[in-house]
């Protein structure tokens, strides 16, 4: 099912004036390096409010760097991986610290947040290796399956999806369940929105995608076919209940739209919920916006009937 | 008294090798925007590590946007403004909140973060408006002036110790005590140790320094003379206790140096810790390496023994 939500807050502006900022800046200097690029792009922390009552640890799970998050009270022994966005190139623990706080919370869980190994240094697949040491290090510590939840958003958001077809691949027993704000997957660009929704859109655009995909597939063009780089391909029979969110205004609206529908197709249980006019990644705005505060209350409500 | 600590190691280089990375980035980038500054120096949140059983809160305290950072089980009757470097033109919540995280553990109370007005678009002596805004909004709520201390490093230790000059002017009652990590002082650039340390400080330069006085003192030059912008110049009787950081590898050694004469001459408790070898706010490197840690137990030390 497709919801809809046609609220549009002054306070979700935030986030399209953000990105806007972003893409002037980006225009005038577009020799921008990828260590410039994720200095701007780790202002992606600042149209999230701090989620209050949540506390933080810097550690090393499976070899990678990673921030925790525990919300005060939270069961522990359920976890969120949260995969960041950034095109697999920018973003960090950093930009997404509080979105994960706040969905931790939300939840009533804990959240490791990933700084995976970023390309063009480390190109497809250490992200998914980085993702799948820590599920490891995390079954292997006490934690069952199905406590443990993927999350992500943007190239993350496919990180989330494809971690578990890796883990599938690896013969693990699977998370309980996947969640992908704004997925990123599709890494042919072929989703419609690319075009019906460039004027909507202040972030992305198809040559900044261009770029990501070159540092991301790196010299083997084949790879863009790889189910575990574009999850689109995949198979999803015995795959965990999955939520997708995503915003109506944005040009990857249907790479989020047609994993919905490889999952439905699959029989495996899917949500997707499409919030009018919402921007790239609306969820950053958790503490401002009240689009973003109602997302994850679905996603929470979500998540509860789950558990049942 | 100064203290010597002559043990550097190899955790605390990581401090010096993000400024060497700054240092070239905007050597290689000389238009650089101030915009694009304030990207580059949100990345000094990176040397700290998270502290842990610590929460955060966004909220706005007399008009001025602030964090909260509250330690689980600390005393909220006492707070320390914390106001950040940056040469008042860069440097947020975002660049300081793990700090000021670490700071409030260490003496087990709360500590609010301001986000006050920057250079060169609120120039002098707008950040010194929003510090009384948010120490008079304190003492509304009920804390004792005696229970509020002002901590700030660079241009921000310079904002911790000319606030407190600023209260005074406003006939305010003062705070208990006040402390600088590698205070920035002297617009007028006459220490010694900016050519003495030139070699060995991998972040500060004399350029950068006039670019940051330029914005910060706007048209009227004769302002670097005022004592509210160089407190080096100001008179000390009255003052609070004073603790004074820096590291002995940096160029704005002297200004600490100087600090801790003015106040001595003048009677004031004061002490001055400086750390051989440390760059420019090495107490960013709080859980990181061992001369941060240190220097802030250090700091809790002066402070309980000042409760007394």
């Amino acid at each position: 099912m497709e919801q809809k939500n046609k609220i549009v807050s002054k306070e979700a502006d935030y986030l399209r004036a953000l990105y806007q900022d972003w893409s002037d800046r980006m225009e005038a200097n577009p020799n921008m390096t990828v260590v410039d690029l994720r200095s701007l792009f780790d202002e992606w922390e600042k149209p999230t409010l701090e989620p209050e009552d949540v506390t933080y640890k810097t550690d090393i799970v499976g070899g990678v760097d990673v921030i925790w998050a525990y919300p005060i009270g939270c069961d522990k022994s359920k976890v969120l991986i949260y995969t960041h966005g950034g095109g697999f190139a920018v973003g960090s623990s950093t930009s997404h610290r509080k979105l994960a706080g706040h969905m931790a919370k939300a939840l009533g869980v804990s959240s490791v947040v990933l700084d995976y190994h970023r390309s063009p240094e480390n190109p497809f697949p250490a992200q998914l290796e980085d993702a799948a040491a820590v599920y490891k290090a995390l079954l292997a510590s006490g934690i069952k399956a199905k406590n443990i939840g993927t999350i992500g958003d943007s190239a993350g958001g496919n990180l989330a999806v494809s971690s578990v077809l890796k883990f599938r691949d690896l013969g693990l027993e699977l998370p309980g369940f996947v969640i992908a704000f704004s997925p990123w997957l599709d890494m042919e660009l072929t989703g419609g929105t690319l075009e019906s929704n460039a004027a909507t859109d202040a972030l992305i655009s198809v040559p900044l995608l261009e770029g990501m995909i070159a540092m991301f597939i790196g010299d083997d063009n084949t790879k863009v076919r790889d189910p575990l780089a574009n999850p689109l391909l995949a198979d999803f029979n015995d795959y965990p209940p999955l939520y997708i969110a995503a915003g109506g205004a944005e040009m990857l609206l249907d790479d989020a739209r047609r994993l919905h529908a490889r999952a439905t197709e699959a029989g495996i249980q899917a949500t997707l919920s499409v919030v009018d006019g919402m921007q790239h990644v609306f969820p950053f705005l958790a503490g401002r916006a009240p689009e973003a505060d109602e997302e994850i209350r679905r996603v929470a409500a979500w998540f509860q009937a789950l558990q049942k």
